[in-house]
């Protein structure tokens, strides 16, 4: 089940071609998205999964994006979907044609089920690897070119990570920079438990801000935690109580094992969280 | 003018839609691809771009391209070209549908025009800034996940850059390492004379292998030139008596203009690899 939505409300054929072959979008990965969660009718965070969109774009120099439009399409994808509960709702905002100024930038939504392999790891946890982005931590201010606070659509390199956890018998990755400290997942924002204190790294970073993250950091909050967004050293995470990734389809996935090795069971710590993040949107 | 063919052989309409929305060219920049000079119905490099093109599907673990179909499309533009002397022909190769694992690569090559901006350049040569990579000059063999030897789609970064040569009144960009050391253009190799040598910095370093450039140091080489591939300072770059960007549609441009400071005048050098590296294809 899948159903395409453009921004001038019409509807598409997912399985029919609307792009061109010059498009920026695959020629460069020159373009932004976002991935929303929908659940029983309902998008969770539309608003911050927006804004994030629409600073996205600016970074990219791409004209704002009409919010309204976008929030539609999410509408006209749900009002349309006829599959199960859950929906990921991709926005995809490409910036034209190569070379032909003309053309306008190309923008739809398109809903997709959400894979099995998600569905298994939020239930039953995963392991990950950790593997060097590069980057030192203090990049990101100094070279906004490198684009990364943006979720743009050039994520060769995300892929080919995951690639890599895969052939180390892994399900995922967390990124460390070059000194040692915890970045993000490929697609996702790293959360580490340690007592009734929550961690994400600072976006300062270099990383994205994550819109799941916040949710939980506000539900575990209301639930008692005390929430941090500071450095985190990769050895940090062997020794905490609990290492979460957080993204809008994978929700809040417990990492059981890292590079390996297990980690504390944090089965329980994994249940609340969940249960105060799932709270705020009963 | 622009013209169309896929690897069965067929012509397509540029113009209009062959690429499905969740094309993961589109949405995770997961493809590679090659620009191919053709002057005068003989492409430039054919062979050294297919095997960067095999090189690159095999560093992104796509399957092996099929070479002579790619020949055979790249010879099917040039004989439906009625445009200009030079095409640019695009080789463009995306892994498939995200989340579909039966839908096949996409496959094709794009003949277009070389860009007036391109040409003027080529003639008047550049004004370049530095800008900062991110990375340290041992990354690449360290961590094979971040792509560095391959020709990926997921060029936004390179985009943005470009973007950013613009804002401070340049027209390309010298990436650096975190130490300093020159790495390449955003779509092009570095060039660097110094007396009657001509400069590189080495593949390993994270940086594309230069088709280009390595024509024109073969050419160089004839007409007498030393050529090195080795580490090369950005602070090299002041003092020499030719700094220049090689790629396939650019050919050798010259840069007069490093980060605002007028650099050597190299016209002379410029001709002279300009006419050794064009005469290989007389």
């Amino acid at each position: 089940m899948r159903v395409l939505a453009f921004l001038d409300g019409t509807l598409g054929d997912p399985a029919q071609p609307y792009v061109r072959v010059d498009n920026t979008g695959v020629l460069r990965g020159d373009g932004v998205f976002e991935t929303v969660l929908v659940v029983d009718g309902k998008p969770r965070e539309l608003g911050p999964h927006l804004d994030r969109l629409a600073r996205s774009a600016a970074l990219l120099d791409l004209p704002e994006p009409d919010l309204e439009a976008w929030e539609r399409a999410v509408q006209t994808v749900i009002d349309n979907w006829r599959g199960p509960s859950e929906i990921a709702v991709k926005l995809v905002y490409t910036r034209g044609a190569e070379g032909d100024p003309d053309v306008e930038p190309l923008c739809y939504a398109l809903g997709m089920e959400i894979d099995e392999k998600i569905k298994r790891a939020r239930a039953e946890g995963i392991a990950a690897v950790t593997l060097d982005r590069g980057f030192g931590p203090d990049i990101a201010e100094r070279a906004p070119w490198l684009l990364l606070g943006a979720k743009t659509l050039s994520y060769a390199v995300n892929m080919a990570a995951l690639r890599e956890a895969e052939r180390r018998g892994a399900q995922d990755v967390i990124f460390t920079a070059t000194d040692g400290s915890v970045l993000e997942g490929p697609t996702s924002t790293v959360l580490m438990a340690k007592g009734r204190t929550l961690y994400t790294p600072p976006p300062n970073i270099g990383i994205l801000p994550g819109t799941t993250q916040r949710s939980v950091f506000r539900a575990a909050q209301k639930a008692g935690w005390t929430v941090k967004s500071e450095p985190i050293s990769a050895d940090e995470l062997v020794s905490a109580d609990g290492v979460f990734l957080a993204s809008s389809v994978r929700k809040v996935t417990r990492v059981h094992t890292l590079n390996g090795k297990p980690l504390a069971d944090s089965r329980d710590i994994h249940a609340e969280l969940c249960e105060a993040y799932e709270a705020q949107y009963a």
